[in-house]
């Protein structure tokens, strides 16, 4: 089991905003998980990688999979009170789920 | 209504190890939370500050401090897989929780 949190390297996030919007989009994609899962997910160690995209195209492409694949998923937007443009998407998280199918979706991408 | 993130500088973690670290964080913290600060917190857009300390005994005070005060926190150590030795401490989340009674803890560190 797995959650897969992709963020965008293109908008030059600060370290702690990086992670702030990481977490964000694990809460909210944890939240639309079922319980079964998300306690098999906890059980196991809750585990997460942070990889990397260069566009916010490559971010909806990836939730379109997570979608098809029947992945729960979450789509960041950035309020925008400090480093950037209200509604910036940010990241994407994509499970928890089983490793495989989380590598469906994000199984090609790099370590951000 | 805020969560703070608490993560160690002197470990020299890489982006995205920082990053998962404080969605572990966020998320433990977040499940030992009330419902309805829960729901608060949501609705009022889940806002997370992410902050730094020098060392991981500073964390604990911390801790020691959020307990003392009744708001839920969750210290978060590493697998350590990867980067770091297995069991190191490298994050603390404080809240959700009103602005107020978190800055009681966190008021005087300085954003990651």
């Amino acid at each position: 089991m797995k959650q897969a949190i992709v963020a965008r390297r293109d908008l030059g996030m600060g370290e702690g905003k990086l992670a702030a919007q990481v977490a964000h989009a694990s809460l909210s994609a944890y939240e639309d998980t079922g319980r079964r899962t998300r306690k098999e997910w906890k059980g196991s160690g809750q585990k997460k990688v942070v990889l990397g995209v260069d566009s916010e195209h490559r971010l909806f492409e990836l939730a379109d999979k997570a979608d098809t694949e029947g992945i729960p998923y979450a789509i960041i937007r950035d309020a925008g009170h400090t480093e950037l443009e209200p509604g910036t998407v940010t990241a994407l998280a994509v499970g928890p789920a089983s490793d495989d199918l989380v590598d469906r979706v994000t199984g090609d991408l790099s370590l951000y």
